[in-house]
Order: structure tokens, then sequence, then C-alpha cells
């Protein structure tokens, strides 16, 4: 059950609203390296989490925290809106320097949602649950968090370039840091479950014949005019300690030719193709 | 630029066509978990890739590789919707095991493509591409990929449990074995450029007085009513090399109660809301 | 049936085309707020309408007028567009105030609409029939139609604002008109049927003994460190006429803990969690 | 800021896991009538409140409540998912019931969630945030939260027809009552506020002369061949208390044919349109 | 402006209600070959239409008729809906045969809608309206309604296969019918307008120096190990009158290797990328 | 199965990087117009193919073709983003003109993809593969697809117009040839299958009876007060030569009423309802 306080978790201060940094912001809610997708899918992951209660823990503490960070970043959104025009023309008319402004903002923070945060991205795009990855594998998960909290720092590290309001540069300071945790709290799950060697491949439990080991450990070039790059990847023993990695340089198909054949009667294909 | 063979890159075969298990091979094609998905996405990534050139051209040939399995799971689809009923009453009125078989296919897999595969997932939902994720960070990305393909080779393992057809598990075997190998071949990139303490945290590239570092290494214990899980992301040495990981059990919001006061006059709002 | 008159309901006349106005007239349009939403909204309800058949008609009657708002906003930003450069560079060249006019456009209205209105957003996004909201109850319908109209009335009053073009307020003066009726039409609808005493709680079908009463009429506060907020919402007769308000100032979890145990063999978890 | 508790709102109980139901139950979680769409709704909702701090307080504790619906329904989804066969095939060789039963869950259950949760309905279509209304305008607000509430009370009553399980009609009646009192909450506010008379026409704050008022309070019958339907929408004093209702039985279009001329050199259309 | 008659446009009788029929008519409602794309594909052309008038009135004609068949397609679901079990679980308890028909069934029709049509397909995914294809340019249009009346009447026949009720194949007869004439509606534009040879290459007003004509007349056979498939496309005139076909069978790339260099200081990406 | 060349299909310069016209070529990737939409449909047709396996040679031989011009278009992009600014605000602050250009990019080109293409239209909205249309009767695919490829072409046309950088121009030049071609090649093969008559109506495998000829071959006009349009489509003999066109003037419902009656118990509608 969750409960709510009403301060945030770090303040947020806007000097100079920016409606065009509003809506810069609105990544950082609604896009796919955003903190509603993080928020819902440590949230998911922990209602399906099996195994080490820990892990359900951690998981639905930090969900918690994210939707937190939802939080803040609503408020900074609104910040950055008091003040905007709320009458385009007159404003534009004026001054080809407003109108430049108001050209970058996301027009539906005036018409649709007065002046506040919405659940969309900085093109306007609503987020869209399928982004929510929560296979049930927590070796999978954990690598998909750590990609998420990646994607979210260099978000955050990019916005953080994109203004020079000294309040939302603290604020946003605050959120690179988290993400700096929250990369390395899922890699140390990881850890705590054996490391990378014991974790792969992912997912671990697949019986060793539902796989053609025969094709596990050689990299496919499939590059028809240039030398394959060559790199750890091609050479030394396999991250997961089974085998070592090879090279095919130039693969032959060992399949068929995949003809259908005719079609059937009744398929309201053309006659021509019957 | 790219360039077709005729023949598929490993035997496809079905020994006994099965149009619920079509409906079921359609996640590893048009699924988040499927093969459009790390198509687009190495081949985006390589597009946008900078920095060492084997990286690209090891993204663009594994996207290649990827193409040619999102071939071989069409055919797969088409084959099992071989013999599949093109009259579902008649059919069905016979016999409630065909009713229930006809049950579990995908009605579009009849009405709207003719016997064949779609780029859609097992409930029907058409892959969007928003899934391709490609942030120009060789960190963020790899991470990516590997989600990507723990997530592909869950789903082959569970896809291989689903059929008894001999054709069809040798098929997956051979998925699973390439998703065990591109699960590393990412990693191994992790590798050439100096292991996780490197490139940790993500990006590598944020200057330091961009973060609020003293927020960087504490688990926030969200829980209220419950002792803290502890382990390795609360004690010890960072994985990036930096710090010590510590624990805030008790965590005090530090930020402002989140008030925006009245609403604008023009704003549209409720007259008691100004 | 539907037919078709030659002419608009209501004149649309543009004094200064204006290409960022028919941006944002798009929202009118293709938003949530639009008249493709409703339109299809009251023309679903109606198609599903039991009962009354008077109510019926009133939907599909009002479903049919909605559909002539589409027409006249159509015809709206195609003439806004009017006009409109069709080669960007040379005129952005010439002139900042030109260029920044152009970057508040919407550029496929240039690229693939071909000057003319789209059944999309005022960001762009395409309207998602998802929006139509039609339950088959009819007291449910009814407030969720006048929460479309005073949606739509809002943002048509924003738009007003958004424009000093005659002819355009003219217009919009219109649909306010028809807003304001229409939020009225649906909730004599609610009285009709006897009122809100009546009609709740929706559905005023369901058998007492399906409801757990004893938890019907409180205010649940989840907020941690702050005095509830009091009123009409905590105290005094319900709404419904069958109970009486009261408040959970600090409420308990009354469920379990709800932890999953360990993953199932053949699942494809990792190892570790089974 | 938010925190968490480790137990659930209220106990969540399944007899005879069923992941029939378990797919039906989506419908709660992911569906538009669910609660993920509530929660998200009303912390919009309170992110943006200007006004009473009251109003902002109950959106900020009843989204934080539906929060705890959904880990709740998240729970109950998993419950069901309990003993689902993990082999497809084998069972449905076997009987034809549970081919049946099978053919009736959504196959994503076991493909990709690991028996879990999903953030998806009960067509699988994942939820997507442009169901988050949230206008900044409290009186259009409240009543899309209203109609929220009924379309989750109609969702929830639909499926308590659906499972003869006891536990799950427990926790069925716990969600029929306290959308029972989220109705009410709702309106209530709008009783604070003046009640309808006051609110009416959503927003009250648009200045009289910005509406064409003869167009303001009749019903329009755009119907070709039937009697009107009348009503309490088409006589008597209007809601709002501001003018009578009345008819327009056969309206006239006031407006022009919409011509648009010939197309412009240079925007490709065809020769023969210029 | 639009009115509306109270009698469908056809009539519309389900002898024996069939709700898993109910599920595959949704596709012709809501599916991309459905009605709702054609009706609003015709009414956006239309809208946007310039040059001859009477092609603005075909759509808009059009249009209002496709919206005609919404009607009866809503009234069809409806129907067929007619009987559906309300209660799940007792029904299925007791009868394999009854639990199949409803394992095919779409639950929304229970759940969501109240026994009536959706705007959905028959996999339950809603229609978005990016599907209303319109350029503004009447050959690339015409070319798309063709495809689509040749979509839906595909459509129609394989849903005239799935049932043997006699109401449901006489009213598909119908629409098959409807399909046949408005595929050769749209081509006898193209008539009008000269025919192919005029018409081609849509658009036939791009100036020729905007075309690299060099590339415009020959095959580009990009298959590897296959003799290249020759054809009417490889060979004769053109059907644009403007050349001769030929064919490429071993095309060398005339471009580039697509190198981007190094990642600039700022961008964040990796510290080795730069 | 696939291969790839190091070197682009044609050559992509970049004269003087623009990032407002990288947002701009996003609509050729990722657009409905665009070359993914292309690429995926012709991949989806080709593995549906049945019948002359000419045919489907060409498919997948030209979406292979497709797949290299996404590949031209992406590098184009990012060309195009070489020298955008990474911080925003310093930049803008100094120069209207700046801001101004600023203002009609695409702002997740800096923040989401690091300087490159994504895989999204103009407004950012990503592409969804249900715009892949493949039915399994190549008359129908085959009318798609000259659709696609004249919407396609209509789009480079007006790119076009909108730059002046002689690269751009070049290769757009050479998107606008090969879309000549492919729109012919698509008629070819209809014209190899016999023609428009002996292909029309598509399916033309529909036997005679399930279709209500007397339907078949008449202009409905739902035009109430104007002159129905004439034309070609009114008059003369049928393109599919099986009959004459005719015209509807006036036309009469010929169906019933579509009247539901009332609820049923259980339903949860209103009491009212019933």
């Amino acid at each position: 059950m969750f409960r709510h306080s009403s301060k945030l978790q770090y303040p947020v201060k806007v000097d100079k609203p920016d409606p065009q940094f509003a809506m810069l912001l609105q990544q950082a809610i609604g896009g796919v390296e955003g903190e509603i997708r993080v928020a819902m899918q440590y949230f998911f992951q922990a209602m399906g989490a099996r195994g080490d209660d820990r892990i359900r823990d951690l998981l639905m503490s930090t969900a918690t925290e994210e939707l937190s960070h939802i939080e803040m970043l609503g408020h900074a959104v609104a910040l950055n809106l008091e003040g905007a025009p709320l009458s385009y023309q007159e404003e534009s008319a004026k001054d080809p320097v407003i109108n430049a402004i108001l050209g970058g903002m996301n027009p539906r923070h005036l018409l649709s949602s007065g002046l506040s945060a919405m659940p969309v991205n900085a093109n306007g795009v609503p987020f869209d649950m399928s982004h929510v990855y929560a296979t049930g594998n927590i070796g999978a998960d954990m690598m998909c968090n750590v990609a998420a909290e990646a994607g979210g720092r260099v978000l955050a590290s990019r916005l953080y370039n994109w203004t020079d309001d000294k309040g939302m540069k603290d604020f946003l300071s605050f959120l690179i840091a988290r993400d700096t945790y929250h990369q390395q709290q899922w890699l140390a799950i990881i850890e705590e479950l054996g490391g990378m060697e014991e974790q792969l491949p992912i997912p671990n439990s697949t019986p060793d014949d539902h796989e053609a080991k025969e094709h596990s450990y050689y990299y496919l070039n499939t590059l028809l005019d240039k030398q394959a790059p060559e790199g750890r990847w091609s050479q030394g023993p396999s991250l997961d300690g089974r085998s070592e990695y090879s090279m095919k340089q130039e693969p032959e198909p060992l399949g068929q030719e995949p003809s259908l054949g005719k079609a059937r009667e009744g398929a309201r294909a053309q006659k021509e193709q019957m």
C-alpha cells in the first residue's frame, strides 16, 4: 500500500521560467528514458517478483522513489510554464523573439493542460505502457533496468546542458546522481547472484539440449565486401565461461528457399495465384 | 546497401502445422522481445554510431542477421498456418476440439493476412518503433542490446516449451543459440572499452560538477514498515570504483510542498480557482 | 443512414490566414477534447443504446451534428493554410520572423496533407479510437459526455484567446455556444432519469450484496504528514442518499504481504529464483 | 514524496486459480476503465492543481490509493496464473477442456511476463497515457473523474459476475465500494464549489462575449425523417440558470459551401487540380 | 453539414446470434480494411480537395455512405452479441463447447461495451487515425482509395466464408457489391483525368529537372545468387509513356561508406567515442 | 538471408547542415509515406507470397532496396544534424534567428538520439507497423504498393522544394526517380496478370453468388441538396467489363430502424434501461 508525504523529495526551484524548457523536461516524464517508465517498470517487476524477497523489496522501494521523481518533474514543468503567454497572437505580433520562443513550446501546455505537466514526451507523444519491460526473469529484468537508468542519465545530462537556470541545474544534478546509483543498484543484484559468468546466458535455466550450441559462440559476419571487425567478441574465452569465441567470415545460408506454393481455394487471393 | 540471398539462414521445417503456434510465434516477430525490434534497433544504432568504426560494423552486421531471423520466423508462421480452416463456422459446428483450436488462433491470420505472418505480437498488437532504443551513447546502447537479447532468449525458450514439433524445436534451438552469442557480443564491447568500472556511470563523459555526488551512492529505502533489504547494493566499494555504497533507512523529504497558488486570469480554469 | 448537405452548419471565414493557428485548430479536430472524439463517441453509444429510444435518437442526432463540426474545422484549417510558403528555405533565409512563424507550424501540413486538415492533434499525434468511451451504461456514458463537452469548451475558449482573426473568433464563439448546450443536454438526461440521487452509484443496478458497503462512504486519507482535507466529501449525507460520509485519517493496510514464493521449474526465470 | 507499506490495502485471496480470469482482470489494470488510468489522472491533476489546496490534497491522496489498487490487482492476476500450464501443446493434446481454457488466456502471460500482471487491457493492448485527462479546469476534471469512476464500477460489477471464486468476489466487492465513494467524492467537490448551477457552463470563466449565446440553448435535431425526441433537454429552464431550452426541428445550414478552389503551383497536386 | 435518417441503408438481420462472429465483424469496423478508415479517409480527402468540385462531391458523398456502413456493422455486432452469457464461469463450468465459444469472443464486448460494437479490430486493437491517407494529390489519393476498397472486399469475402447465418450472408453480399463499385469509382476518376499514362508518375506536376531520370526506368535486382525475375517490369515501353524499362542485374553501390567520425564534446556519448 | 555492403546505394552529401531539414527528412524515414513502411510492407508481402515466384522475388528484391533507402536517409539526417547546438539556452539567448531555427528542430534529435536519425515522422511520432499492408491477395497488395510509392514521390517532391542544399537536392532527385519506377513496377505486375479488366473486382476469386450484384454498379448519391456529380463513374461500361455504371440520385434507406430494445438483467446498464 502506498502513502504520500506532502513535501518533494528534493527542492525544485526555477529562477527564470522558460516554457521551452518545460517542453524539454517532458521527455524526462513521458519519454522512454523517463520516470513514468522506470516507476511502472519496477512496480510491475515487483508485483511479479519470485524468489529472493529482498529483490522484490528493492524493486518496490525504487518504484516508489521514481514516483517521487515524476512528482518533482511535474512541478518543474509547471514552474517553467508560469508566465507563459495565454494569448498567442497578441504577443507574437509584437516581437519576433517572443514568437520564436512560443514556436518552441508545446502548444498543448497552453491548450490542453492549462500550464501543467502532461504524461507525454518532448514531442507531445503520450507514454505508452508497452515500454514497461518485465519478463519474470531477474537477469533479463536487471539488464533492462540498467539500460533504462543509463538512458535516463544520458537524458538528464543533456537537459543539464540545455538550461542555465540555477534551480534547474541543481535539480538535474540530483537526478543525475540518483541515476548513477540506480545503474549500479541493479548491477549489484547481478553481483549478488554470482556475477555475469553465473548469470549468462539469460535465462540460465534453459536446459542445454534446448540450444544448438554449435551456433552459440561465433560472430556471424554478414558484411559482403569488408574485412570483418575483430575484437573481444571474436576470440578468447566466452563471458559465460562455457566456450571460446570465433568468427564466421563468409556465412552461407543453411536453409531452404522459402517458397509457399499456390494459394488455396477459398483464401480470396487472386485467381492467378491459385 | 543491402543484398538478399534466396535461401534462409537456417532450415525451417514444420512437421505438423499448428495455427495456434503461429499466433505464439508472432511474439518473436512483432513483440518487444522480437526480431523486428532488434533488427531496427541495431540498424538505427549503426546509422548513428560515432567513434570506433568496428562497433558500427558489428551493429550493421548484426542488424542484417536479425533481418534474416524475421524472414525465418515469417516462414515458420506461414507453414504453421497451412491447412488452417478457411471457413470457421462449418468446422467449429462439427467439433469442439477444432473449435477450441480456432478459439486460440489469431483470427486476423485468416481475415487480414491470408495465412501469413504479420508485424504484430501474440496479442495482435502491431509493433511500434518507439521500442527502437538508440541514444548515441555506446554504453547505454550496449546495455539495452544485452537486455533485448536476454528478453529474446527468454521468449525463445518459452516458445520451445510450447511446441512438440520437431522442426520447430530445431529452429528454436538455433534462435536460442544466436541469442546466447548476441548477449555476449554486446557485453564484449563493454570489455573492449575497459569493462564496467571504466564505463560506469553511463554516460562517463558527464562532468563531475554536473552531479550532486552526495546523492550518488546510497540506497534510498522508501519502505515504511519494514527492514530495508541489505546486500551488495548497500555496502562495499561502488562498481564504478569511485565511492562506497550506503543506505538511507528513513528518508526525509528534502524539498518544499509543491503548491502552485491560484490560476491566472485567462487560463480558463473555473472562477473558483482564481 | 447518413446524408450530407453541401453547405456548412455555420459560416467559416478567415480574414488573415495563419499556418500556426491551423496547427492549433488541429487540437479541436484530432485531440482528445476534439470533435472526432465526440462524433464517434456518440455514434458508438447510439449503436449500443438500449432502453428509451429517445436517448438513442439524441445520441445519433448529436453525433451527426459533431460530424458537421469536424467539417467546419477542417475547412478552417485549410483556409488558415492558404498562402503558407511551399518552399521553406527560401523564405526563412530572408526573414527571421517568417522563419519563426514556420517554426511554429505543423510541417506535415506542408509535407503530408498538401495544406489541408489531418486527423491529428496540435502535436501531430493521430487520434486513436480508444478514446471513444461507450459502456452500455447510460449513467456512465452521460457523465463521460459531459466531461467531453467540458473539455471541448475549455479548448475552444483557449483557442479563442489565441487568435485575433475576426472570422475565427466568430466561428469559435459558435462552437463555445454549442458546447454550452451539449454539456447540459447530457445532464438533462440524468434529470429525466430521476437525477443524481437516483442514478448514483453508477451502475445503479449492481445488487447490494456485491458491494462491501462498509467501505463505500469514507474518504481514505493516504497523506502521511498532513491534516486530511475536510469538506463535503468527509461529512454529511451521501449524494446517493444511502449513507453518511466519514473520514479514515490514518488508514492501516488490511491485507497481506503479497509474496509469490519461488518461480516454477520451466518458467524460464533465472535458476536463483527457483 | 511517496512511501510504501509492505502490506496490501485489502486482502487478496484466490481459492481456485483461473488463467482466463487473470486475463479479464487485466482490464481493471490497463484498460481505460482501469486503475493505472485513475492513478495517473489524479496524480497529474494534482501536480497541476491551482486554487484551493484541499482539492490538490484530495487528488494526490486518491492517486495514492489508486496506486494501491493496481498493486492488489497485480497480485490477483499473479495468483490466478498460479498453476497455469507452461507447456501448451502437451496439455492441450490431452484434453479439449484444458485446450479451451488455454484458448481463452492471454498467451503473453506465459510468453512475456512469466505468469505475472502486465500493464495491458483484456485484449493485451498496452495502456497509453493519452487517457490521462487533466485540463487544469477543476470543473472539467471533476466530471471526467466521475465518469472514470463510473466506468470503473461498471467494470468491477461485470467482473464480479464472471467469477465464482469467493476470494475474488470479496476483493471485487471492495473495489465496487471504493468506486461508489470516489464517484461521490468528486461530485462533492462540485457541491463545495456551489453546485452545478454555479459551475456550468464549464469553464465558467469564459467571458460572455466569447459565446454566441443565441446558439447555446437549443437542441439541434439533425434527424431527417423522424419526430425529434422531446424531454428535459428541449424545454424548461436551463441547468445553468441562464436561459430556457428550446428545439430546432429542421435546421438549415447557415454557412457557405466549403470550396477551396485550385491547388497552388508547387504544392505537388496533380496538374489537373491546378 | 450532415443529416441522419432513422433507417439503415440495407437490412441487417441475424438468424442465430454468434458472439465469435461479432468479434470477427469488428475487423470490418475498426480494422485497417474497415469502414471507419474509408469513411474518414474520404471525409478528409474531401475537406482538402482542390480542383474539380465533382471529385470533392464524390468524396464527401461516399464518405457519407461509408458512415452508413459503420452503422450497419455496429448493429450487426450488437445483434450477434444478443444472448451472449453475462456470467462466464457458470456457463463454462457446465460445458466445454460453450467454454470454447467464449474463448473465441472478445471479452471486452462483455466487460467494456455492454454487448455492443467498439471502434476496434478483430484483435481488440483500437483504430488509429494515422490510417487516414490524404495527400492533397488526387492521383495518389485515388490509388490509395482503390487499395482500401480492395482490402475491404477481400475482408468482406473472407467474413462471408466464416458464417453460415443467412442474414449475415445477405448483408455481407451487399458490402461486397458496394466494394466492387467503389474500387471502380475511384479508378474511373483516373480515367476522367486522362488515364494512367497521363497520371503517371504521381505527382505528374514534379518538374522534370527534379528527377534523376537515368534511375527512373530500371528494375534493380538486389538478389545475390539468383536469376533476376523478368517480366513486363523489365522490358517494353514504360506505362507512363516516357521511356523503356530495363534491368540492373548486378548493382554496385554508387555511394560512399557512411562514417560519421567521432562524437562531439558535450553530446554525452561515452568518452571512448570522442 | 540478407547481406550488407559497406557503401551506400547512392551518394549522400550535405553542403550546409540544417537541423530543421533533418526533422523534415524524418517523414521519409518514419512517416506513413516513408521507407520503413515500404521496406517492411514488401518484406511481409514477400514472406506471404503464394503463386508466381517471380512476384515474390520482386517483392523481396525491392524490400531490400528500400532498406538501403532507409540507410541513406538515416545518414542524411545525421549529416544535417552536424553542428547543431548542444546547448540550447546559450545560443538562443544570443540570437533570435538561431532561436527560431532551434524552434523548428526536433528536440529529441538532441535529447534522445544524440544527433542521429530516429524511426519517427516529422512530428516525432514513431512509425507503427499497422501500416504494413499485406493481404495475401496480389491485386489488393499491388494497388496498395502503387499508392505507397505515389505518396512517397509526393513527399520526396515536397522535400525537394524545401531545401536549396545541392547535395540534398541530388539525393532527393534519386529517390524521386526510384519512386517513378516503383509505381510502375507494381502496375506492371497487374499488366502481367492480364490488366485491370481481368483483375477487377479484387478479389477476382470471390464467387459470383457471394455478391449482391444489383448493388455493384451504381454511384450512390447521398448529397441532399445538390445535383449529383456525373462522370465516368456514373455511365458507360464498367472497368471490370461485367456491367454498365448508373446512378442512384435519391437513395432511400432499404433497412430497418436499428432498435436494440431493453438491456438485459445482469448487463450492468442503469435500471432505467431495463
